[in-house]
């Protein structure tokens, strides 16, 4: 007879959850299915011809770069590249033993929750956050506590207020989660002024502040504000970035930097973890890096996903009833929208929306308050422009007629 | 002023500690130094241009599948030709819903601990043990208990003591870790009959066995015994498989099969982990697979490995003091040297053999008890031919002066 596995799980094992994104995988796979589900980047933007050309180049060079294990903490040729890329962007000052490169920034969320979360720990974050910051901090026991936001990202005095609330039962949060630049989910951006507000607040109350800049490079209008880290002066800030979106995902490359004490921890960490990061993927990262084509490639992008941003922007205002909030964020790849309240709850949307084959994610699973009932992440990211206003107007479509049903209803009762 | 990080430590975060074996990685790039150090295959066995071949063609052809980001699991098709070897090599029913591609099999051994262990449970190890193995049961508390070897594998009969031991004092194992095939550091291989009995014991004292077989493929005489998991009828062993020694170990990919329950649970913790393994790596090894160049290409590495370790083998033989004890393994990449008590610790030889240029791991690393001291890992996998004859010869010498020293010493006291 079998024996019943849920009797070997770790206490620790019962807090690891799923993401729903990456449940809808499998659906978004499906061809008729428009996604807006997905922060995934646009399969037609994957510049297929130089990372074939690339990668054989660098493989008949030199295979055992390519080929063979790398140090655990990452090529060092590749982390030279990104502590300059970070001191140019105005990283603070950062060497090659600043950093670790990691398996995506997810690694870099996943190590770090490793060894900075006893189970139980309250974690600030924003409200809503990104699912995977989430599910990390909560698989090592971490307590998600949001701070509410504007449009200039978290708001100061929520976030004081809510460490003096966390103080007053005894606990004390060490850690505050951010994605400052275009944030997913919400696509906000934090404030140049905000950004120092916070910072201050972490140091008086001693947090150690996660910025995760994974979208940062892809800006479609004026710049973005200077980095935490580079604003940074006692190395309480740990920086995650990623290839992932503006090259590919496919190789799983990201970097973590941050102080020396932290970066030891965190490579002991990852080789324990899974030893090295792919060799391919860092020297592929190295070469692309070093020939500027990655800075090039961006530059494009920023024009290709500046497109759909419009497109799915334009769309909105023109098929989404008046009563249905949304912003227009100035890059990366999401659009947050709020329903109003007399809306079935997104959970239930989504479900009408599958029924027309339009997908995108319901709120609730950003948030760690219960919120996001009527809210859901829109990502213009994947589909192309026809599919944007198609995908938008078949939505529209069946939110005016839960508005007309609504009147019909208010008009009954009164 | 700086943070002072160990404030921010978790109380896990003390129990991860690093291998000594990557700590080599920076020695042994020195081009002067001979290393019988690293567990890594030889940079000249390749395949640099059928790799660089095979990854130009599948990106030309379908770019989405090797640069987008993939399930968590693991890429579909990949899995279904991993569950067809399972199946073929007798590895128990296995389907694509029994498999999860990790990034090397090392990424098996830490998600398995993230599920399976609570801090302070003891997990059964060989004596001695793969140090990635120790150290990813050590890095979320658990606490590995070596258990004898022979030259047949673990001795039940030592097993069953020990567990009945633990049991005195109120503890009891749940995990049994093995590495059944050309096991590091000891290149033993479990006997078949052994097997039965060791699983026999398993399923007396409900154990999970997870089976790690990165050398199964690497068989320079004759065959290896069936997998623990083929003759499992209980699901109870989790098998580990790689693709890092057979094909190249950059593209981190490996998978772990078992049961739909532990699937599941594994599935989610590598979610959190890092999303996905990389889809380029998961890609290349499905093509390479499929078009039956694997196994071609393992074929020709047996050929190529059996001279290096023929080679290793001849030369102890040659030059090692007739009181330095050592295996012939049937595969893999490692010899076991046992020292008399009467030299150095194996930590002072390595310093002393450091000093001539010639690395190999002292045995300590690998102990769980404290044993190892006068033990030590040679692999031959990585030097070519007459760098292990030249190797082995230089420390054949510095072993007769240690000799003579102690010759010289016991005649002088007689």
């Amino acid at each position: 007879m079998n024996i019943e596995w849920h009797h070997f799980f770790s206490t620790g094992a019962s807090s690891i959850t799923g993401s729903q994104i990456r449940q809808f995988f499998a659906l978004t796979e499906r061809p008729e299915v428009i996604s807006f589900a997905g922060g995934f980047p646009g399969n037609e933007f994957f510049p297929q011809e130089d990372i074939s050309q690339a990668l054989s180049e660098m493989i008949m060079e030199d295979s055992r770069q390519s080929l063979q294990y790398s140090p655990t903490e990452g090529s060092y040729e590749l982390r030279i590249l990104l502590a300059q890329k970070m001191n140019r962007e105005g990283g603070g000052y950062c060497e090659a033993g600043n950093l670790v490169v990691t398996d995506g920034s997810q690694q870099g969320l996943d190590l770090l929750s490793r060894i900075l979360i006893n189970p139980g720990d309250p974690v600030l974050v924003e409200e809503p956050a990104y699912i995977g910051g989430i599910s990390a901090f909560k698989s090592y026991g971490g307590q998600p506590v949001g701070i509410e936001m504007d449009q200039e990202g978290v708001i100061p005095a929520k976030m004081e207020k809510t460490i003096i609330k966390l103080a007053e039962k005894g606990r004390k949060p060490r850690l505050f989660y951010t994605v400052p630049n275009f944030q997913n989910p919400t696509g906000i951006t934090t404030g140049f002024k905000r950004r120092y507000e916070i910072l201050a607040l972490a140091s008086r109350y001693n947090l150690v502040i996660i910025e995760d800049n994974p979208y940062g490079d892809l800006c479609y209008d004026g710049e973005v504000p200077i980095n935490y880290k580079a604003l940074d002066r006692e190395e309480r800030v740990v920086y995650l970035g990623s290839y992932s979106k503006v090259l590919i995902p496919g190789i799983r490359i990201g970097w973590l930097a941050g102080s020396r004490q932290l970066i030891e921890k965190v490579t002991l960490a990852k080789q324990s973890a899974d030893l090295c990061s792919s060799s391919l993927g860092q020297q592929l990262a190295y070469k692309l890096t070093r020939d500027g084509y990655v800075e090039k490639h961006t530059k494009k992008l920023n024009c290709l996903y500046r497109e759909k941003r419009d497109t799915m922007f334009a769309a909105m205002e023109k098929y989404f009833p008046a009563n249905i909030c949304f912003n227009k964020p100035g890059g990366g790849f999401f659009i947050w929208v709020n329903f109003p309240a007399y809306y079935p709850a997104s959970k239930e949307l989504l479900d009408l929306a599958l029924q027309k084959n339009v997908a995108f994610v319901h709120g609730e699973g950003f948030s760690s308050n219960g919120g996001g009932k009527y809210s859901a992440r829109f990502s213009f990211s994947q589909p192309c422009l026809e599919e944007i206003t198609a995908g938008i107007k078949t939505l529209g479509e069946l939110f005016q007629e839960i508005e007309s049903a609504w009147m019909a209803k208010t008009a009954n009762c009164r």
